[in-house]
């Protein structure tokens, strides 16, 4: 349990709220998950959309991950400065100034980019180009979620092929975010695909699966060569929720300060949707889990107040007392803030920059 | 209707996606507001959260402002930084860090602060001494939106006299947020605090009102001296359906690029909850409006993806398009951004820093 004393002098020296990120747990974590990814023969290769910063990112690869993932080009590009290699961009690249950039990144560092249409693949060719190097692109498969990636084999393997027609692009592979649920389908998908680009020669050198929630899952695809997790660095309420973590292993806690008590069962918090975020967490029952008043909820937001229903409280918070909260969606928060406050229990350590974050394109 | 060349040019030369104002826009919106508190005999002090750069208070306040509200002690101090006086910040300032902080600011600055309650108020003096000078408090009062403030007349008026009676502040007034359609409660409430006030020789110089919604109530509450209004410098989809603007009054939009058409009846745009904020709107429908395709609904988000429901479109964007979005919240998303792109119509200004993001104390 954390100590009042501690708080107090945390918030004394960084003010409140604090997004205040515990490397012990961090750690732990990253352990975790590697041994996970060993004992299930696929490769680690992080999504830094998380945490957005290339000091993290370099536990994480000094711990044994390949490489990492990123969600944008501009996160690839701090990444990159930060000496991270082995970067994969989950995400179609379109435009000629990011195809631009992009040659430019390719020329220094291993980047491998996804694509799911015709028309970002067409863009392509000019950052290998650029780079003097051909660019590997994997595509993006869409087995049930309704996101990104294509919805059959078919049109998969059309891709695969346009990619391997191309000058300055490498065919690489597949990636993918299955459904928790739909794991036959998924090799079902992959399998397809494998068969028919078998026959044009074309190899699936990297099947690349996602999401801590799939952590469970490892191992269910024959023939994934990687897994992209990314919230399991800090964890969350909905990693809680979905069994993926326990609250001692979020590393990651908002301490906030009780700013107002206007009424018996009310009370107001100094983080509002500019802090926590207005992140629903897929459907749990308001923002936020507060360590120490698990039964308080923060059921409403202004942008600067989380609003407290205190009813179901025996203990309730006074003004001026400082509470954790653990997020519901801790990627989102992780955006909000330029950097981290990094403990180890109740040492100060320092802080740490969140470099990729407004890194908007 | 903007040109798709100068859409391509902007989104070249800044990034997809890209946060613009529109600085005519803008103006207009200063004028507009500027001379409806002068009709109503109110002055106007607008709330700088949704811009959070003293470039703008600076037009506002030439264009007529009093002084300006701040939500945090951070934003308050950028704002005194960039030549901005007269602040108010409508907030419980907590912790002996903050109220040092606020005495330095209010050595140079002149600065009032709300309180609801005597935990804050106790903590304030050390501000005025360390400053040389009395700083002026005033009280929140709740009139019904259950937010911070006192609830009752009563607790209001023992504010007012623990301020007064405390070395090293001035009791300055009121400060509310009255909700639509409380005005005659609201009148009661603000007449039952001065008349009991006036006993012991304290004034109401300061009867604040706010919110852009309360814009077409300004006058209503007799005796109120300023008005805090905020997100009418840009305009939102929230403003719309309240009335408060038209879609050529919304001076932000955000410029994104589909990137993904993986379904005849789906798309994905390149701005997630990472952009646009998971911000609800009050209960809108999606997350946002999109100018070239009225019809369609941002129905759901990823980090970086905005998925498209494209149904009920007639003509329906590729990949590769680049569209303009108002978003359901404006100033979460101005939080989200470290510049804006400043254009007039189809002329590129430059980009104008969101100096007052990421102070999150």
């Amino acid at each position: 349990m954390t100590s009042s004393a501690f708080k107090a002098s945390l918030i004394r020296q960084f003010g409140s709220p604090a997004v205040v990120i515990d490397l012990d747990v961090v750690e732990a974590n990253i352990a975790r998950v590697q041994a996970a990814c060993d004992a299930a023969g696929v490769a680690n290769r992080p999504h830094i959309k998380t945490h957005k910063s290339p000091l993290i990112a370099a536990m994480q690869r000094d711990a044994g991950a390949r490489g990492i993932t990123c969600q944008k080009l501009g996160e690839a590009e701090v990444m990159a400065a930060g000496g991270i290699d082995d970067i994969l961009i989950s995400y179609n690249i379109l435009g000629e100034d990011k195809v631009a950039r992009l040659g430019g990144l390719l020329r220094g560092t291993l980047v491998t980019v996804a694509a799911d249409n015709p028309v970002t693949i067409a863009g392509l060719p000019k950052a290998g180009e650029i780079a003097g190097r051909p660019l590997p692109v994997v595509v993006e498969c869409d087995t049930g979620r309704k996101r990104a990636g294509v919805e059959t084999p078919g049109e998969a393997i059309a891709l695969a092929r346009q990619i391997a027609a191309s000058p300055h692009l490498a065919f690489a592979g597949l990636l993918m975010y299955p459904p928790e649920d739909r794991w036959p389908q998924t090799q079902a998908f992959v399998d397809e695909v494998r068969a028919a680009l078998r026959a044009d020669g074309l190899e699936l050198k990297i099947v690349s699966t996602g999401g801590t929630p799939n952590m469970a899952n490892l191992g269910q695809l024959k023939g994934a060569t990687e897994h992209r997790a990314g919230t399991y660095i800090f964890n969350d309420r909905m990693m809680m929720a979905c069994g993926q973590a326990t609250l001692a292993d979020c590393a990651l806690q908002v301490y906030a300060t009780v700013v107002s008590r206007a009424a018996p069962e009310r009370g107001i918090l100094d983080s509002g949707s500019k802090t926590l975020t207005a992140d629903p967490g897929g459907g749990l029952d308001g923002y936020g889990y507060i360590i120490e008043h698990p039964q308080a909820r923060i059921h409403k937001f202004a942008e600067e107040h989380g609003f407290l229903d205190l009813a179901a409280c025996n203990e309730r918070p006074g003004v001026g007392d400082i509470v954790r909260i653990i997020p519901n969606h801790v990627c989102v928060v992780c955006n909000m803030v330029d950097r981290y406050v990094a403990v180890r229990g109740e040492t100060i350590i320092g802080e740490i920059p969140v470099a990729a974050r407004g890194r908007l394109s």
